[in-house]
This record gives structure tokens, C-alpha cells and sequence, in this order.
């Protein structure tokens, strides 16, 4: 049973070695990706961490529709509110499956940074959606009371509040773990979105924007013609070939060359954008694996534009997230970019799919810091604000 | 600016006296209360409290009709994650507004108890609602961010987890602040719902519970039939006959002398409710003045039978929220409880529309505290929990 003295000063939480999970599901509605890891300050005030594991539980088929319904908004405010529940009930199984593989007592996290599942993102403020506004299902409390465990969640409101686009908030964990001096590098994780972070040699700048899709589109199109969650290590993409017009078409979309701070979601990158542009160029009789192929090098294209127009291309870019495993994707991003060097992030010990649960486990550990989360260059926030809000179990 | 020494333990959080506000926005869906206090804990650990002043805020036509069309099901996720802001920004106005009538410097306000509009509330398993659940909208780090206050929020998920009915909560603050020795005490706040909790005068049991309806059904009526928001004063009850077999069917609806612990809320009694009883007795001809007046009794009545049944009539009634104002409500009650007391909460220094938002004020003063929120006893949680969610600025 938690008791009273847990309820720690920020000096005191970041006096001592805390052991974290972080939890993250995110916009390829797949599953969920928890990791574990040790957080400690050294004399100097630097944060370091030992990571201790990884576990990753994919959605039952009911609950997947059931977000992927919510964001296409064929649901009602009772599912919404059930499935704010029900995911609580996954992020509980998932944690205890990641202690039980990594041989851990659940009392021993000291921890839980949520990050919930998002189901709204709009940061962008225009006549179709007069609010700026970002919402994430979980319930927090939910969670906490069941594993009795404090969770911080909700990370993404205080950033939209503040005028930023409440991502990519990965950036500070970047910025801590990952910077090199004297070498450029960029991270990528291609998620469901994609997202980049520059680091430069001179440790100065950083930038970190969305770049455009990930994953989604082409989970999207496998799923749609070959019933399939998503396309295994790019195979159907490589069989297929270019539709030329449909690639220009969707290299005019003016999301991939706008300006940073920006980012993006299932909102805009969706089924129905892809099919009203396969529609009004009137392409017909096409093989579905030129499709994905299209698609595959659009994506490439679109996150190679980006490092091209606001980065340096000759970085060391570090890559994460599930379509780190999409060879075809890969190829492609070595062919569009010949002077970067890739490198998997399991090179660094960070699991290309749970960098992202890592870095909510950190900014859970930021927040009882007392230490600001977001990074106002990345976002374009207008101040740095402790990211998420605290839920303690009696 | 908030700086990190504002990060306390919960001993210190105790150590002196506290200012928080309370906001809390109901289900009768007309605007928001606010109220300010002082609270501060004696030597031997009792906790006391001065009241700083009260506000209340109207919901513009716009903001209540987006909530009602919510809680009807008729609008999409985009819709509820722009709610979700736009109810920081009026619930952060309110407190702007609150702090110049109490000639108070909002940084003067230790902490903020957000209770937000509640839009689905389901504490029952069933068939028809497989999952329990509760959701209340606005966003805690978006108002945080906005006013510079750490800010305490979603109450009631921790007590639904644990198997309680997340309501009512009120039952800790009737416990500390109106508990009398020697003296049979019940606390009535008529909401949009009508709840109650028995103190009694051994100071030993504590039962609470939604009772039924309060001014939602009223409301509702009032608005179809005469345009207005709500019956003043129950003037338009007070013009109408009794409708015995409408009373009577109402009467017949079992969650009124259900056992406690219970809860209930606009997904049960609206307007789809009345109309299907009224249509299926075949109801013709009536005044609307008939229709009020036999709803306020039912109303009325409801209150009283569960008084009759689960507590002891002969007591002191301490009657808060808007219906306490309802004349021709009051005048039934006394009615039908001839033994009992009644007292306005204004008798106490309590304004009778925010007592509510004053308990959540004191539950967000109980969060930082380390202390537990809800009364198994009252909810039927399986143990106490600390309620809530702590949002911390810059």
C-alpha cells in the first residue's frame, strides 16, 4: 500500500535513482509499447538512464476498431468514455506483462508516464475548427488506482495551451540521451507520423517537427487490399512499382514543405485524402502493390524533403519506431538522402519501437522533478511548462 | 512565475494555511460556480476553513447547447476535444472573475479544484454498458497554464475504478465542516440531481447517495413548454394541478428506492424518459403548468422517500443548490417530511448554488494533502482513495 511518504519535493524525487515505465500508443493504433528504465541525476545536475526492458501488447481487433472509430467520428460520448476505461485496463496488463518479463515487483516502479491514446490533435487554429485542442483517452486515475502506482499523464495539453503544437515532445529526451558533441544528428521516429529532431554539433539549435505520415497511410492500403495490419519489412511495397502521378500528386501536399514548428495526425493523413487524389487523377487498373509502393516513396520522399529543407544532410540519423523496419521505406530513405549515415536505435540499446515509451517514462520523471518538458524551439510553445498532471494512489 | 519551491510534500502542503478555489460546473448544465476559501489544520489535525467568496458564471447559449448535445450523443470527437479547451477558458475567466469580487490577486490562490462538466457518468455494469465509466471535460493543464495555479481535477475516475459510484463526494465536506455532535444531521444539495448524506449524531454511520432528479427534469420542461432556463422561485409549479397518473408512474421508477450505495445522472432521467411515460398513458389536454408542477412533486417526493427509507426524517435538512430556491419544491418537502428540519446552507455562510464547488475546493486541499477524498461507506468503493489528478504550471 502507497503511504504518505511518498508524496516527495521535486528535490527529493530527483535526490535518489527512480525506476519508471513509460507507456505510449500512438497514432498506427497497433498496440501499446511500455519500457522500463532507471532514471538518476548526477553531481552535475546531468540525468542518466539504465534501461531495464521493453514489452509490447498489439490491441485486440475490438479495441483497435473501436479507436480507429472514434477518430473517423462514428462514435458516441458513452463509448468515448468506456474506452477511456478500457484502455486503462490494457496499460494495467501491459505493465504487469513488462514486470513479469523483466522480473520486477510492480511496487518497485516508483513511476507511470501514460501517454494515453490520442483521438484529437488539432494545433492548428482555422475556420473549420475554431479550437485549438488535443485529447488523449486513458484514465489516469483509473490506472494509478489499479496498479497502485502514481501515473503522470495528459503531456500534450499544457504545450497546445501554450501556443505550441503540443509536439513532438520527444525532443528533450533527445537533447539528454541521444546528443553527440561535435556530430550532427538527427532522430527520426517513424511512428504512424513521422517525426524528426536535429541536434547539432555546436549542442545550440534544435528543431523537432513532425515531417508528414509514417506508417498510417501504408497500414491504411495493406490493410484495405491484403487484409493485412501492416506491410512486414516492406515486402509488398518492393513488389510493387511507381504510379507517377499519383506520387507528384501527393509530393503537392503542402503540409511536407511547410515551414516548422508543425505537426500533423490521422486528421488530415487519412484513407479518404488518398482516394479523393486516386479518384480525381482517374487512375484505374492498377496492381494494389504499386499503390503501397507509391505510397511507401511518398512517405521516403516526404521525410527526406524535410531533413533536405530544414536540416543538414549529411547527419548521422538515428531511426525508431516501427517503420525502422520497413526495408522498402529504408532503401528509399537511403537513396532520397545519400550523404546522411542511418543507424537503428537498438544500435544505442533503444528498441526501435519503444523510444517513444522511453521518453514518456523520462518526461514522467521530468514532471515530480519539477522540470519542464516541452522544448519551446521544438514546439513553438511560448514558454517551457512542466508537461502532464500527477494522479498518486492511496 | 511558479517556481519549484512550490513543489511541496504533503506535510508542508499542511503546515499552513492553504487558499483554494473550487470550481464546479453541474449537471444541470446552466454555468459555472466558483468559490474561494482558506483552509488550514489545527493542532490536533481537525481542519477548518474560512470562506473567501463566491462567483457564479453563466454558461453562454452556445457553450450549453454544445454540452447538451454531447451528453445527447449528437457530436463528434473534435467537438469534445474543443470542449475540453473551451472550458478552461470559461472556467478560468470564472476564477479571473471570482478573484476581483474577492478583491484576491489570482497568485495569491495556492491551488485550483477543477470538478469540470461532467458528460457521461456510468458507475453500473451492464448489459447495455459493459464498461463503468465517468468523463469529465476540461482541460486541467490548459487551465494550469492559463492562470499560473497548480490545478486538481478528474475526482471521480479513482473512485469508479475502485468499484465505487464515483459519487457523491461532497459526503467528506458534510463530515468535516456540518457535522454537529448530539444532532441527526442531513446535508440535501438539489442539483441537476439530488443527492444527500446522513451524519448522524453518534458520529458514527455516514451513508450518501443520489437520491433521483433534482432541478434536471424541471429545467427541462420549464425550457419546452415556457422558454425559460429554470422555474423562479417555482412560481410556475406553484400555478399547476396535480397529474395523479403521471405522479404515479414516476413513482414506479425503481431507482429511487433502490438500496444505496447508488448514483445517477442525465442518462437516466431526461427528457426522452418523461415524454415516453406521458405518451404511453396516453396523456392528452394537459396544462403545462400540470406537467411542472407534477414533476416538481415527483421530485419533491423522491427526495423525501429516500429520506423516509434509508435515513431518519426526524433531522435537520440542510438544503443546498439551485433548488433550494424552488419555493413550491421546499414547501412539498416540508410536506412530506413534516418531522424534519429544514435549513438553507446559506444559514451556515454557504450559498446554497456553491456549496459543491466549496467540497471541491476541499477535495483538491485533501489531494496535495495526501489525504484520502471519497467515503467507501457512501460510495461503495472498495477502500478510500486520494481523488484526483495535479496539474503543476511553470
Amino acid at each position: 500500500m502507497y503511504t504518505k511518504s511518498k508524496y516527495l519535493s521535486s528535490g527529493k524525487w530527483l535526490s535518489r535513482p527512480r525506476i519508471v515505465c513509460g507507456i505510449m500508443s500512438g497514432t498506427s493504433v497497433d498496440g501499446v509499447d511500455t519500457a522500463l528504465a532507471k532514471f538518476y541525476q548526477t553531481e552535475d545536475n546531468k540525468h542518466k538512464m539504465d534501461i531495464m526492458g521493453f514489452h509490447y501488447e498489439p490491441y485486440s481487433k475490438a479495441t483497435r476498431n473501436l479507436i480507429l472509430d472514434i477518430i473517423a467520428e462514428k462514435i458516441t460520448i458513452s463509448q468515448v468514455s468506456q474506452l477511456h476505461f478500457i484502455l486503462s485496463e490494457i496499460y494495467a496488463n501491459a505493465v504487469t506483462a513488462l514486470c513479469s518479463k523483466a522480473k520486477l515487483n510492480i511496487n518497485k516502479i516508483d513511476l507511470i508516464g501514460m501517454h494515453g491514446q490520442t483521438v484529437w490533435h488539432d494545433p492548428a487554429e482555422d475556420k473549420k475548427t475554431p479550437v485549438r485542442s488535443t485529447l488523449q483517452l486513458g484514465s489516469a486515475p483509473a490506472l494509478a488506482a489499479k496498479l497502485n502506482v502514481p501515473v503522470v499523464s495528459d503531456f500534450r495539453a499544457a504545450d497546445i495551451a501554450l501556443g505550441g503544437q503540443g509536439a513532438p515532445l520527444v525532443t528533450i529526451f533527445d537533447e539528454v540521451f541521444i546528443r553527440e558533441e561535435g556530430v550532427d544528428i538527427i532522430t527520426l521516429n517513424i511512428g504512424g507520423i513521422s517525426n524528426v529532431t536535429f541536434l547539432s554539433a555546436d549542442g545550440k539549435t534544435i528543431s523537432a517537427f513532425d515531417t508528414g505520415p509514417g506508417n498510417v497511410l501504408i497500414d491504411i492500403f495493406v490493410k484495405k487490399y491484403f487484409y493485412m495490419d501492416y506491410d512486414k519489412n516492406g515486402k509488398i511495397a518492393s513488389n510493387g512499382e511507381l504510379i507517377p502521378e499519383l506520387f507528384e500528386s501527393l509530393k503537392e501536399i503542402e503540409f511536407i514543405r511547410k515551414t516548422p514548428p508543425k505537426s500533423t495526425g490521422r486528421e488530415f493523413f487519412n484513407k479518404q485524402m488518398v482516394e479523393e487524389k486516386i479518384e480525381s487523377l482517374g487512375i484505374k487498373d492498377f496492381n494494389s502493390e504499386d499503390i503501397i509502393h507509391t505510397i511507401t516513396r511518398f512517405t521516403a520522399w516526404s521525410i527526406a524533403e524535410n531533413i533536405r529543407l530544414f536540416g543538414n544532410e549529411n547527419s548521422k540519423i538515428i531511426v525508431s519506431g516501427g517503420g525502422a523496419n520497413n526495408l522498402c521505406l529504408i532503401r528509399y530513405l537511403n537513396r532520397d538522402l545519400p550523404n546522411a549515415d542511418f543507424i537503428s536505435s537498438s544500435g544505442l540499446g533503444i528498441k526501435t519501437e519503444t523510444k517513444e515509451a522511453l521518453a514518456f517514462a523520462y518526461l514522467a520523471y521530468r514532471n515530480i522533478g519539477g522540470l519542464p518538458g516541452n522544448v519551446p524551439m521544438a514546439t513553438g510553445a511560448s514558454r517551457p511548462a512542466i508537461l502532464g498532471s500527477i494522479t498518486y494512489p492511496l
